[in-house]
């Protein structure tokens, strides 16, 4: 079935594709599906926009990012479903490391997304196979390793889509957290140094543009633009949004 | 990994992992589990419990489905997965017809969700293989398919997690929609006669228990109730509910 550009919710369904062939692909996992069309739902309620305080979040972010240095992306299955060309982009605008880490963590599925950011031209991908040998602590199981020359080595993160006990397990390690979480009121949302509320799909392309223009601005301009962003305050405004969304949604249509 | 009862999100993850079954075994497909997403987002604005006008809407749905001399219960893959033993408790004390009706249909998950009915005690499930012979108006492809004994016969059919734009088309052909659905911004929500904002795993239990007693009172009673309810004001109130909750999560949790 062929999706019509006029169809209403054309860039919510064509996404939506996107991660069905990650998924198929291997990428993409059940569990992921579901937290996606969660995110759907926020993103619904977000006007499917960049709304003025994610632009500012991603102004703030990328001055972390150029302000840092050992800035690291981290990447699960569904950011590289989405987003994999824009992480490379970023990744060496702000010359930052890649790595892979995911919630359910098979060696198969590392590999297909090493090859896959690989061919949008990554140097690098670390915490594949082998290489996450270095462990966090306060979580369980497998989704605890990381790369000891990545995530333990970084002073700050870009993640997204990422649940909330490792965001806190990383805050707690002393990293500087920033994260693309479309819905404000998750842990990670509220547990991140800066957090982007938006649709990554949206963000990245936003963060590369403004890292082409930030990474010719001095240091001190750098540390003002991250100094005059407040997260909480700006989460609240996010929350605002929506609650004032919803009142005034009854005339719209969603297509359920 | 087994998941604590006692983890915030217990019944959610519980019901996404009933979810995630029923997509192994071939009855709920990549969508569904999107489209659970979905859901979940709004039952956590919804606080995961059934409102007071959830439980408004779901006396009125029994009165009508009471009142009615050929009610029906339609039946896709994520609701036979969640709901399907008390889809057969509810058919027996509404006497309601059972329907089988995918939007992604295949014969294989027809007759998977048929044998799930049936081994839940159900005499008859409509709507499977070449009984779906008849087509409703406005309704592409294998979607358009119907029971003649089934949907195109009944007056009065509970459906739940359907899409817009079959709801509308079975509006178009006068039939009476009693729906269960979590958004209440969806069209279906708008589109339905009767609609329950809660989730269906809440609710259909919740119906059979008012079947059970309802089904003693005369039919001046279920008149006088179903006269009561206005399902535009209804409605009205479970957006105010989620706005007016929103704005009041803020020192909440939601575990992403």
């Amino acid at each position: 079935m062929r999706l019509s550009r006029l169809h209403p919710r054309y860039e919510s369904l064509r996404i939506r594709d996107k991660l069905v062939k990650g998924f198929k692909e291997g990428i993409v996992v059940e569990h992921g599906l579901l937290a996606h069309g969660r995110g759907e739902a926020f993103d619904y309620l977000l006007g499917e926009r960049t709304q003025d305080f994610a632009l500012e979040a991603i102004k703030a972010s990328v001055a972390s990012l150029l302000l840092s240095n050992y800035p690291l992306i981290s990447v699960n299955g569904n950011f590289a479903a989405l987003c994999s060309r824009d992480i490379v982009r970023l990744s060496k605008l702000i010359k930052a490391k890649i790595e892979v880490n995911l919630f359910h963590r098979t060696l198969e599925r590392e590999k297909k997304i090493e090859a896959l950011l690989i061919k949008q031209g990554a140097k690098e991908v670390l915490g594949v196979g082998e290489r996450a040998k270095a462990k966090i602590e306060g979580i369980a199981s497998k989704r605890a390793k990381v790369d000891p020359e990545g995530i333990l080595k970084a002073n700050t993160i870009l993640l997204a889509l990422e649940d909330g006990d490792r965001t806190e397990a990383l805050r707690k390690l002393g990293k500087r957290i920033i994260a693309i979480d479309i819905n404000p009121l998750s842990r990670t949302a509220k547990m991140a140094n800066i957090t982007i509320v938006d649709n990554c799909v949206r963000a990245l392309p936003l963060m590369v543009k403004q890292a082409k223009v930030m990474k010719t601005f001095d240091k001190g301009e750098l540390r003002e633009i991250l100094k005059n962003f407040n997260n909480e305050k700006n989460l609240s405004r996010a929350l605002k949004f929506i609650s004032f969304r919803l009142r005034n949604l009854e005339r719209d249509s969603w297509i359920a």
